[in-house]
């Protein structure tokens, strides 16, 4: 476990990783009953007839899988991952029962906070990947990231 | 209930409205301690101490709230409400124990899919609101609607 980095530790180019989660029929079956309750994230049957043609997991659970990789995964920010938004958020493919997500980072972009001058913003891609190293989610973030007390 | 919605049903500048949630201290810690286990999320006292100087829901929270009051609301598509990605995904204040939430949807644009000419691409702006009718999410997606066979 390193230290929690502030903004002048990061630099563009940099990437981070963090570990898998295997993503059970379970989770997507609990995950959609409460969020996301549509036949294609609920049930194998019904999923078959849809766009889909199986169960996936509705993607904010990707999303949300994903947040969880990236709190226990290398990019640690002093004060936390504080996202102020994405630019960009895409599911270029399904995420299916069984799939092993891992999230890779990469540090696209930094500047200081206007408002706020003891910040910076840090703009940072994260693709979630399934076991084949496919893309299930890339999310374009802005993160609010302390600059290094003087 | 009126019928789920074909392409050719939806034009620019149409709004549909949600039901409501009221997001208690519970579901915030449950679903952070889930997805995104930071302490601004998970504990009163703690939150204190951090930038929201509070306890306040997850980003990816709010998201997946926000998802379920669609699934539930006015905007009823032939097929479910499948998104292929956002544009832009903007977090413009925190939710805290207590707010009540609700998602204003409006069409911004429409056109065909190029590879399936059987399906149209729906441009919506989904701005989630307190009850103090202040934008806690805004999310620009792009849905995949079927069009109406001919």
């Amino acid at each position: 476990m390193t230290a929690p980095l502030y903004y002048e530790d990061l630099s563009i180019g940099q990437t981070f990783g963090t570990g898998t989660v295997t993503v059970e029929p379970e989770m997507i079956k609990t995950f959609s009953a409460e969020f996301d309750p549509q036949p294609f994230h609920m049930d194998v049957d019904a999923a078959r007839g849809s766009l889909f043609g199986g169960l996936v997991a509705s993607g904010w659970h990707t999303a949300a899988l994903s947040m969880r990789l990236l709190v226990e995964g290398k990019l640690q920010i002093v004060g936390g991952l504080i996202g102020m938004g994405a630019e960009e958020v895409r599911w270029p493919r399904p995420v299916h029962p069984g799939d092993r997500l891992r999230v890779e980072s990469e540090v696209l972009g930094l500047r200081l906070s206007k408002s706020h001058p003891d910040r910076g913003l840090v703009r940072v891609k994260n693709t979630t990947l399934n076991q084949n190293r496919e893309p299930v989610m890339i999310a374009i973030v802005t993160m609010i990231v302390p600059r290094r007390p003087s």
